[in-house]
């Protein structure tokens, strides 16, 4: 993501990152034990810092960026992220060993948790209840998202608008929060986070091993729906039967690849990215913004 | 819990009670799909909804109970019991199917962080951030609590101290933070939640299956030093062995008994019990503070 790093290069935004990762760093090893190891090797293990950066573009002219609202974003990222692994049992997180696998996973839950409870004791420290209430509501959307997702597993019959209502629940609505906290255009959180997860869904069709640190075609072998293989299995059949949890088909990404799914995909992506822009009116990063909804569709990892 | 029984038959206390009931109702099943039918299930299984009964009789004169509190901390405590059922493996809760035995981890899980979440989001509604700050805290330490519980295991090496810090942390907190969201006497609650874990393990080595729905003698099998086991391990070398993930012993529970570690346990839980009550100062429920210190330590479940 090149032009997201020549972003970060701003030199108030550069300033935010690093208290950013300063404060990350107080909350999460504030007590010494199995949270504070899990938790703090899931901080250094990096990440895009995607939903902070969101918060410090979002803020209005006069305004000082919130970091603690960054904070508190990105504990509850992570603490999804953890929980998320715990449960599909990934073995690997960014190219490591992922909290559970390295540590089993009672100490992922408790520093999952952990990290949940955090972000609103971190949020809760500018005592203003609204901002709580924002940041309550899109946790519980991603509750509801990860439910959601169990639900379609291993259901080819999914419905397009059923998968971007998932999109919204798990990642759009962390991303509307971040921009909401800051005092922002929640709309366009929400549109680019649904552009980046169609990305994220592409990419796994996709992507290669050693850059993303993940194993390309996880969704295809855990019978989640994603928009390039609901699309890719009205056009074969042997891919709505593995996606349906049946038989491995040989070559099945490329088989994805050849129904023009993925393309058509990052139409769908591109639509959502230009539905972002279209929210932004006179901010002032607007620049940066708009050069962020490029930047997460057109991304390699 | 007879004691406990007679209490809430005050007309007041009922009414509050049944308002609980619907409002709990209403924040689980707010969305359809699996949160809201494991939460539901989780709401029917019952329980004694005692941290509740904390905030109302811990309200001080002229004020209102805030039901909102007590619904929070009951949401918090219910994702507790979820996810230390999936942590835990155990198949059993208030004698029917836990969570994820009857849903499947994944289900379990976003079921329960969306109690968690659905906790705060309630709260927030009061625009009161101090609250979030005090339930946020305790939720923290809710977490610690049970990174500690998986420190401590198998290790019959465990400090009394490090014991009963871990009760603090587990179950202490959270009846400190029910008190605390009323506007009454957190060291009270702090006390009593002391005792009533302390109550809890000691039930453990002793209480009836049928009854609890609970298998007794679950944290000896698990390894988890609890006070009573704890004091038995000092005393018995083959207690010692078990708790430290050694053989299983023939007729654990009554060796465990023989060494008079029940007796003393139930002391010491006496002792919190009095230690709350020394903390109470002319409240208006005062008295039904008092016979709760003497409900949670006088159970058999």
């Amino acid at each position: 993501m090149t032009a997201l790093a020549e972003l970060r290069e701003a030199p108030g935004l550069e300033a935010y990152l690093a208290e950013l990762e300063d404060r990350l760093e107080a909350a999460v090893g504030r007590y010494n034990g199995v949270v504070a190891e899990v938790g703090g090797e899931a901080l250094a293990a990096g990440g895009k810092r995607l939903r902070p950066l969101l918060v410090y573009l979002s803020t209005p002219r006069a305004a000082e960026p919130p970091v603690v609202a960054g904070v508190a974003v990105e504990l509850v990222h992570l603490a999804t992220l953890m929980h998320d692994d715990l449960i599909d049992g990934a073995k690997l997180r960014r190219g490591r060993a992922s909290a559970w696998s390295a540590h089993g996973s009672g100490a992922a839950r408790a520093a999952g948790d952990y990290l949940f409870a955090r972000a609103f004791a971190e949020l809760s420290t500018t005592r203003d209840a609204a901002s709580v209430a924002v940041l309550a509501n899109a946790t519980l959307c991603l509750a509801r998202g990860e439910a959601m997702q169990r639900r379609q597993r291993f259901d080819p019959g999914t419905s397009i608008d059923a998968y971007l209502e998932r999109c919204t629940l798990k990642t759009g609505k962390l991303f509307e929060a971040a921009c909401r906290l800051a005092g922002g255009p929640g709309a366009f959180g929400l549109a680019l986070g649904v552009a980046f997860q169609i990305t994220d869904d592409i990419l796994d069709c996709s992507g290669v091993t050693i850059e993303t640190g993940k194993i390309a075609g996880t969704d295809l072998r855990e019978g989640t729906p994603t928009l390039p293989l609901l699309l890719a299995a009205q056009r074969d059949e042997a891919i709505r039967e593995a996606l349906a949890g049946g038989v491995q088909v040989e070559g099945a990404l490329l088989r994805v690849a050849s129904t023009g799914a993925l393309e058509e995909s990052r139409e769908v992506a591109l639509a959502y990215a230009r539905s972002a822009r279209a929210c932004l009116n006179g901010e002032p990063h607007r620049e940066e913004l708009e050069s962020l909804t490029y930047a997460v569709v057109d991304r390699e990892r």
